[in-house]
């Protein structure tokens, strides 16, 4: 196996005598080799020559295929774990003594050499980023895969720890940002697409603003990022905000900034929240930057409404009458951006109000059933405005029928409304939307 | 209590809701007032807003007196364990399953509140140094104060994952570097003080080196940091080592690299260790920064030496004739640097081979008695050389009889050395140490 | 006029009594407000208030249209020229002395109040890019005014003072630098027409290298820049090179860097050259950093070549038999890059001997022809090879039918080459260049 | 002669050829070597290999002895003046075509080849500080060396020009500073001497501010530097200032920047002045920074007032009656920091009224005639108070029998008071000191 003999070349430095210790020799086994190598590391732990092993275990991890890292996968999984003899008389020995220094013992017993493996790899160069790519990888092991549930644990906790709040950095992003990083604003936007430079070029201008967090152990990746742009209102169209038209001359003052996307980029770190904080920092940086900055709102979407209502109809918890039924399949027929429809004042009343009480009387377990509204509302942010016809695209259209919603940060009352969601379930809405949602034509259940 | 109405002051952006929640109201007690805050970030934790708490908590901390810290030692210990009806479930629900899964549970269920509430004090400005300071508090409390030895380990455990090898930053410290680092190395010199900016100065000039790790969330401390000096010998003599003068004109060619003193810095890090990554990193630095440089050599104290000596002469484990009994008396009985007694061939070997055997022969639980021995010979370092009149101040003179000794560090060597060490406890050391540890005038054990 | 009203409010910290000192009221001439402002600069000159009003003349100059712009040219020649009496006595007064002092002085009397005001608008901020953009409108104005040689050359002065080479800073271009600086290679390259940023990307990979130089008071902005491709050949087609297939992984090992472009990017700055240094020091920098590249080659154009030819074949210089006369034609009639043509013997002869005799023997006042040779040339290169059918592109063919040059770059005989151009016009070729150049038909004069 | 071979040998990148061209053979004569190189480099200029020649004529100049450095500017000064006949016909030409562009050309011609030769100097490494250096040492010189004025007003020139206030770079100077960048401090400070490290880290706490002017090329080297009190009062004695008690922890809030201290530092720069800008660009970053300091005021210096008054006396200009003699020979015959003389209300207003009328009423040429009244009342400052017994040391007692001045700036006036200062010679002044300037006992004149 080639990569062996590259690496009992690499690590001469260390001494034959070394290398024969851990018979490091060929193997025609990838997880085999690849064992041995971690074997290797966990004995030299804490050694110098301990990066040179972990670096190699990482080059071949990456250059191995499917069927080989899901065998790396089982050898971790199979090889490594806690040592359960220890972990019965650490058992035994806590519930003689009961006191937190037997518990502690506990919890120590309960780690496995896998964790400690999973650390010294991270002092290889890139190792903080081959580890969350190797999450990524385990993700799409098949999900009865018993290494996954395991692995994917430890490797969360480690994160969790390795991406606590404190050491995270919000950057501003725009045109002085190396494009290194910009072009990964490109690969990882998935609310609103970003196509191409030129529009990327937009959304980094002077009515723009974009803020990301990120770690110094991964300089070049944004871990999160969100976009707002500087307005003089609260944007109900998605359309007109995403129009690449500079910004005119004429001295805007905006006093409004709308966050119209929110993107986590590795999925590696999935669980590892971020979201919440980097609003809220970026509210804080906004303060003190742009003083000028009065009102913080989302333009967001609302991705389950269509989905939802279209199983409330044929369920029949609605009370639509024939007007309204033939309004409803006239857009389910399909529509243009500029149809007549548009106008109908009775549809735009038909749908909010169902949109309404989509989010604020629609739940899943106790909790609303819309994740965005979850995300925000538990964040403390309060359901400001449904706007009609804001977002008319196919995309839009089908997840929503075209609407949006503004939600309001209000950094008065974040903290009590965050309360109040966490500890009542309590929703903060608007009197408009509240006065909406009364007028669905919904079955009273 | 004049700072919980700050408090009430500083969180009027939360709501006087999120107050009122948690009856953050006057108290006058001070873990009492602290401890209503632990419990109000817990709840928070996670929202923007637990950032203003944890850094009320660390301010409240910081301007508390040590009985109150003990106080608030107290409370985290008794009021934040882990919850034990948790621990027991899991602990029968892994017994009944076995399964890696149920462990990973039990783990987690092993895991105080405390944990956590530590990780979110480290999401204020200045958490991470708050943290590693209150460990350094700890230390303080008397040893059978139960919450000292469960806290302290608590804080190890998260500073040994946040301060992982990978995270460090190897950086040069010259006359280059901020002067509000520089003065933390004048702080934390201990090994041969230094005395004042001019002293520091000299240490940093062309024919020096320095080298420190620091990690990005405290950017302006040297966590641990290494002196070398650039010669064209192997150096034998501290004092001459330490004298001001200013390099010559002569360029002069160095070869070899002189480690005359390793500091760690922090007391909070205690048991978090850098040195031996410290010392190969900076060896892999010269290599490539000062091709020129092909010895890596230490100058280093003897620190039990004399101590030991003492007590064996006492014992009668040594074996020395009169003269040797003599001359040892009219070293215990006080030299001055310039004594003839220097230049006393007898004595000198009676001292060197009596050091010799120290260090190779004089065992402490299985591991030679001296830590010095221990560190770079685990390091994989071979014991080189022991020198004569090496250090004749009255400190040098107290440790050791003014003996110092080279450790050569040879990177060809160095992995088998270690692997050798770590396995069979064997000692890397030149055949003239060898040869001169056999020649002590030792009983025979 | 609305903007010095703005002046008015803008400067009111200035206090009403300087405004009015300066009568800067309001005016319905552009040149006469500008004017008045450049004279209050001129009196303030060394204040700070002076960094006020400088910035409000280059906004109004930015903000005026074309005829505007004239005006004030006009006024800087006419109103701010050196003051002849001053001169003249100067003058006198060398002629009696006849000392360097009273040359000086002479040198200082022809200094016109024009300068001192250039060098008072550099402190604005922006003002070194305002004055630059200056001299680019400058280039502009017809010919025959009479302010733009006099202007033009005074701007240059300044600037060859203050882009001295001492000054500028080479930097490495990669895909980290920052987009705004990236966007301006798009803007600037036209040598080989970057089409868009995937192109540019390409251009930025590990198998290709660029550098520009930089000014620290534009720090946006590359002054020039050179885009080489590290190959492990000397190539000779110019589409080759530039394709966009990615590096491959077979750990190819390039030994040469081929020039294929360099771009001066500000006009403003044309007559202050940068680009003999640039190569030079980007081969010193390779030197140093990557020292498995030996050899430094350009692929360049030929770009008078076809022009030259057929005038030369018009005017009887030439002496083509009729096979020759044939082929010559059959390439004037346009081919296509996949032409038969490519592949014949004797077109490719017949051209790259004529291309040879153009490049050493066509002389233009004594020196070569040809821009391209001069350059290289005049910096220590040698004439290497002539290539066939290296830019069957349109434009290569309409150039010099699709030839192209590799010049190289010895570092040890660049200074002996550069000498022997300078002081005998002495032109560096190999001697396969040099042979072809006999056989190229042409009547001997 | 040592450094011509080893220049052989460093320059045998350029070529046998390159050398034998310049005859840069060895020498005996320190100016002829020297004067073979300036010419090789003359003629190379705009050449990459003019670096190495200019880079190796630092070095010989800087390791060559006061008598080769005259030998040298002898050399520059006799060999490289402009060329007499080329000014000649430029005259010549000026006179017959009186156009701004044979002005220019005149200009030109009086450029000598030495300046382009310093030019050329500048791209070495480390030029810039050289020419600075050079021009020191040029003053030192005797004054009627025929070369150092020449020299001096070239060199001059070309600072002014390249050291334009648009390439200057304001810095804040903290505790956060690199070493060898505060090192300069001390080493430059000569208003108030720093007594070392921990004096200068006094200087630099949070309730003090130092501010400089640094220039890209040599970004270690500040230009000059001024430092600040930030207190809640106008500080009217320089020892309660300099007090190295540390800011307490009572949450003072200044609103007063007293600056105490402003100094120039390469004496090599002497001429192109920086203080004005610095005072006002430093007051317009706390308007910024630190919206809570709203004076700016100076605590100065008045260094010829007790030499005038000496004078004055003897010269029989005052009009004293006897208890004022007595009380003036008091404080003559040397005066104790603690005198029982600084009580003395007589005394005070002796002194004091004397001071006025000399920084009002004194003249040199029509200005006033103490250079720090010049300076701030240039800038358009406002002499504010007269301060008794401000600076009782030995130096402050001989300077100014203690006083001190506070000069205050304030944004609204400065322009206007700059103006009227500049335009009639008004001298801003309080009218409590006015009022003491009319009270001083002085011979009307």
């Amino acid at each position: 196996m080639k990569s062996l003999s590259y690496l009992l070349q690499k690590l001469s430095t260390l001494g034959q005598e070394t290398l024969d210790q851990f018979n490091l020799g060929s193997s025609d086994n990838f997880a085999l080799g690849a064992g041995r190598l971690c074997e290797a590391l966990l004995q030299l732990s804490g050694e110098a020559s301990s990066i040179v092993i972990a670096e190699e275990i990482i080059r071949q991890y990456q250059a191995s295929d499917e069927a080989e890292k899901q065998q790396f996968f089982g050898y971790l999984y199979s090889k490594l774990g806690a040592d359960t003899e220890v972990v019965a008389e650490a058992i035994t020995r806590y519930q003689a003594d009961g006191d937190q220094g037997s518990l502690l013992a506990l919890g120590s017993a309960c780690e496995s050499p896998r964790l400690e493996l999973l650390k010294t790899l991270n002092t290889a160069a890139g190792g903080t980023q081959a580890l969350i790519c190797m999450r990524e990888d385990l993700h799409k092991l098949p999900k009865d895969n018993p290494a996954r549930d395991v692995l994917d644990e430890e490797l969360l906790s480690l994160f969790r720890s390795w991406f606590n709040r404190g050491f995270l950095e919000l950057r501003t992003i725009d045109w002085r940002t190396p494009a290194w990083i910009l072009e990964k604003l490109i690969q990882y936007e998935s609310v609103h697409e970003i196509r191409g430079w030129p529009d990327l070029r937009r959304r980094l201008q002077a009515d723009r603003g974009c803020y990301g967090f990120f770690h110094p152990a991964i300089p070049g990746e944004p871990l999160i990022f969100v976009e707002a742009a500087l307005t003089d209102e609260i944007s109900d169209n998605i359309l007109e905000l995403l129009k690449q038209h500079p910004p005119g001359d004429d001295d805007a003052s905006p006093n409004t900034a709308v966050f119209y996307s929110i993107n986590n980029c590795l999925g590696g770190l999935r669980g590892v929240s971020f979201g919440n904080f980097l609003i809220k920092q970026v509210i804080e940086h906004l303060v003190h930057e742009m003083p000028h900055i009065t009102r913080y709102v989302t333009l967001s979407p609302v991705p389950g409404f269509r989905r939802w209502l279209e199983t409330a109809v044929h369920d029949g918890l609605t009370s639509l009458d024939s007007e309204q039924q033939a309004l409803l399949e006239a857009m389910q027929s399909g529509v243009e951006p500029g149809s007549p429809l548009r106008d109908s004042a009775e549809l735009t009343k038909l749908l909010t109000s169902l949109c309404a009480h989509y989010l604020l009387k629609v739940k899943s377990r106790g909790n609303p059933a819309d994740a965005v509204v979850r995300f925000h509302l538990g964040n403390g942010a309060i359901l400001d405005r449904i706007n009609w016809w804001a977002d008319p695209t196919e995309n839009g259209l089908k997840q929503s029928y075209g609407l949006m919603v503004n939600y309001q940060y209000d950094r008065k009352l974040m903290g009590a409304n965050h309360e109040a969601y966490q500890s009542r379930q309590a929703l903060a809405c608007s009197s408009a939307v509240k006065k909406l949602a009364g007028q669905a034509p919904v079955s009273q259940s």
